[in-house]
């Protein structure tokens, strides 16, 4: 078979919604592609009013959205694309996680039972469920008493997103769900028991993806965490720990799974493919966008996944703070560095949406903040309205704008909070760099660097490197698209699939240099504060932040200055005074 | 003459109207008024889109508001309250201050000559212009070398809203400006002058209040600042302070100033009237609020002003940080201690119309934020959007809000904001009972007060006393008009006059208990950042404020938990979970 003519399909199951593209493999093009919006709960997920940390989804929304994005994808590709289905190879998919759900020895979710139907804790917990926080903060301060090492893998700080703190969490707030469950699994391995046919989740595959960097699963210490430390925990989680099975858990690169004749028909494939394992949608994302060594992909949305991947060993690998070292968690035979940002285009939307400044839409605010320089709104924000994932690992810390006077326009607030997240990410370039991670190219794919020029030019100013844009604007569904073809065998590796099936874009946003040194100023007071206010708060002076900002920002208005007055005299500062046409009445 | 049949005029210039009031010498009751917006710029200020320090304002308004309200108030007085004019004994004004301009030496307002009209340095220099911030650095720094003692009198830092700061940043601004003008003149001052018809600045009487507050006067070094000090600063400033006679500086109880006859006619009065000495609006509002020892009288509007008298001496008044500790500025006999905060209702401004929450009236955040427990948003502000003016005297410092997370909703960051500014009140309350003022009673008056219960209860509960409202709503004017009645011999005293004339609501706010404890512990962390973020920055550990924030809240938000899960078993920690409810599909 002439793989120029072969398909595979890519599936991406987002926070809100899933995408299904079906994928050329001779160059990574899409042919064809569609969307379904999860129903359930508000956008797909399910809050708590009373207690933000909350987030949960139905995985009916999964099912029903697989089912239609790849039937409708493959009819689009075979009406309008002359793709013929015979050629369709393989499947690969992404999801978010740790996003993981309760379910039956057969694989059946407690929440398809009537009697957890209605209750909140038998649904899927969504990645960014956070009311697990007082358990991570316990799995933490237990791993640095019984194994320390556990900790390394994880940056030190175990998550309150993590698998761990989720079911224990939920063990000690509802113990029958907890007690009714057979096992906790992270959604993408329930989907690819699902769609394999499984019927007991005692044999489910898991990803080493979500294994690795989420549930503390290491073949250096043989797999899932030691029954001393998850009992200390609590006794419970060893019957959790039982139904995991560490000879079953896969890289991407695993093949021989295949597709059931279920899902082969609902796709409306006419036979069953390979279905590849699946992983989280950044990591997949870094594959579609072009992942290797010396590339830095980051992930923009509604929060930012920074991946890296290293040929070193895990003993020179020590940098702290990531979220995640993780063998072949990314490109098999290459150690998975995650790093991110809780919440990057959340908090504009926090901002646009729930402060919800009148009349000021998303590009009225993008407008008015890109006539600013860089300084001149003399605001500073810490972007942690999401708690902080790199470097500080710690949900337990919350956001903050600084500068604000009686005249603050909430454009320049908006772009204050664009600069807190450039800042931020400039934190975990830093922090990658320092530690043996050299940075020799930024690529960046997500839903923000196609559409918001100002935020990448902001970007490129604070991180001081030109920054590349993923050709394919899905570059997580290409990543599951491109494991599919490696595992049909269309190509001998990941590194050979990565070469012909990704690329980037023409347009490149390179740094400016006199923002850049305006930024650069800024960066350090931003600096100053997140060492103050993080949890190991060096005992900081803060006493010239205000006043520096004020400074910068005197110095950066100072550009376009117009003295209007009679016969201005020699003047020892010069400044900005009213201008007469700002006089409506005199 | 029976008092009992007897009136007095009060006449307060705030920032953007003139109010002027007929009131009973007996009772102080008032029988009419009458309000005149000033016409120039917005709300009368005149600003400076690209410097926010800028606030200037038109002496015409001024004249035409003192004519007009005068005139109506009394007519309406006369034709619905049945007074008789011929029973009008005196008038007394304040205004706000610095509030200052440059005028020729027939008291002609330099912005009245053609070629300064369109000049705003030609202006008056409003109290809250901020455009000397460096020369008021420089006052500070003059005055700490070869005049300490000038620091003791102020608080230990010149403010850039005072006299000096605003005539040498003039003078290095705009020289034409300065060479002009014969002298600068409080708006106080120059109203009393042209009202009591004078012809030459060199003669014209200036107020103790704003001399002694804003412009460094004291009889204790002979006057006004010494020449080597103002010479230091700028040759130039010798000139004008030979323009003012420190002879001529008087406190309110002086008499014998009588209307011209130009603005008897103006005023429809039969007859020339006695004008007291004017005062700034919270001074005189001190006196209409009913002020002796012991009480402290909070003016709360757009900012606020915080006043007590004491009759100890100078020597044992030492308060760091007031704004001014002045003899006869306020009561007559004792010495006045002011001080305030840059900003409180302007801030609660700034969040309502400029960063503007949409479909977010007042009251709808006032509602929403009354159903708030303290603590309950997680959030903690800093109240310095317009500087700090007590304890700090700082312009260069600016706001802060802190907690925020994807979920902070507008009421949320609404009641936030007035709690910082009730935690600014307290760190003066706190600072005045720390150094020799006790509070025995707090009476409050302004815009304030009387339309926001909300803002009331936080305020008793944070600062933890008794809050008691002036009977009189326009306790400014009312001032004036007891110090018109005192100077026309209708009391014997200021004291025996606030006694008759005086009085508080029977609305009392009481701190509730519960409230207090929880504000004790916000509190602290205010007072941390305080500490942290000032010029004199003690260096702090700030690591724990955001965790303390999150952990009050989620106490604070425990108290209605509801837990809907349908067993719930022994847990370690309560937690608020997903209500059933809140499922919008399942």
């Amino acid at each position: 078979m002439n793989h120029q003519d072969c398909f595979v399909v890519g599936v991406d199951f987002g926070t809100a919604s899933v995408r299904a593209a079906v994928i050329r493999i001779a160059d990574g093009r899409e042919v064809a592609s569609a969307t379904y919006k999860y129903q359930c709960g508000v956008d797909g997920c399910l809050h708590d009013a009373a207690n933000p940390l909350v987030a949960r989804q139905n995985p009916e929304d999964y099912l029903n959205g697989f089912a239609q994005t790849v039937r409708e994808a493959l009819d689009v590709a075979a009406q309008s694309g002359g793709v013929d289905k015979d050629n369709v190879l393989g499947i690969g998919f992404d999801t978010t996680g740790s996003t993981i759900l309760p379910v039956l020895r057969d694989g059946t979710p407690l929440v398809f039972l009537d009697e957890f139907k209605n209750n909140p804790n038998a649904h899927i917990w969504l990645w960014k469920d956070h009311s697990g926080w007082a358990e991570a903060e316990e799995i933490t301060a237990t791993a640095k008493k019984l194994r320390p090492e556990y900790l390394d893998l994880v940056g030190g700080i175990y998550s309150s997103e993590w698998y761990w703190s989720k079911v224990l969490h939920c063990l000690r707030l509802d113990k029958p769900v907890f007690d009714t469950a057979y096992t906790w699994i992270e959604v993408a391995d329930w989907l690819l028991f699902t769609l394999t046919g499984g019927t007991d989740v005692a044999d489910a595959v898991r990803a080493i993806c979500p294994a690795g960097h989420k549930a503390l699963f290491d073949r250096d210490w043989g797999g899932y965490p030691a029954d001393d430390f998850l009992g200390s925990l609590s006794p419970d989680l060893l019957r959790l720990k039982a139904t995991l099975d560490p000879h079953r858990v896969h890289h991407a690169g695993t093949s021989g799974f295949m597709l059931s004749q279920e899902w082969t028909a609902k796709f409306g494939l006419p036979k069953p493919v390979m279905v590849a394992i699946p992983a989280f949608d950044a990591h997949y994302g870094g594959i579609g966008a072009g992942i290797k060594p010396g590339i830095l992909v980051k992930t923009i949305g509604t929060s930012t996944c920074d991946l890296m991947v290293s040929p070193l060993s895990r003993g020179k690998l020590v940098v702290p703070g990531m979220a995640g070292i993780v063998r072949d968690s990314i490109l098999p035979g290459y150690y998975g560095i995650e790093a991110g940002q809780s919440a990057v285009g959340d908090i504009f939307n926090w901002f646009v949406n729930i402060v919800r400044p009148c009349n000021q839409s998303y590009g009225d605010l993008s407008t008015a903040a890109a006539a600013l320089q860089p300084g001149e709104s003399g605001l500073l924000a810490l972007d942690w309205m999401n708690g902080n994932r790199t470097i500080l690992v710690d949900q337990r810390l919350s956001g903050l704008i600084l500068g604000l006077t009686l005249h603050s326009k909430p454009a320049e607030i908006y772009r204050a909070l664009i600069e807190a997240t450039a800042f931020g990410a400039r934190v975990i370039h830093d922090q990658m760099e320092a530690n043996g991670l050299p940075i020799d190219k930024v690529i960046v794919c997500g839903g923000i660097p196609r559409k918001d020029s100002l935020f990448m030019q902001i970007y490129a100013d604070v991180v001081n490197k030109p920054l590349f844009i993923s050709r394919n604007s899905e570059t997580c569904a290409l990543g599951g698209a491109i494991a599919a073809a490696v595992i049909t065998g269309a190509y001998p590796s990941f590194e050979h699939a990565i070469d012909k099936m990704t690329g980037v874009l023409d347009t490149v946003y390179r740094p400016i240099p006199e923002n850049v040194t305006t930024y650069k100023r800024i960066y350090e007071l931003y600096r100053q504060m997140h060492d103050s206010f993080c949890s190991s708060g060096s005992v900081g002076d803060l006493s010239r932040v205000m006043k520096d900002l004020m400074d910068i920002k005197d110095e950066t208005s100072r550009r376009d200055e117009v003295i209007l007055s009679g016969t201005p005299a020699p003047e020892q500062r010069a400044r900005r005074i009213l201008p007469v046409e700002a006089l409506r009445t005199i």
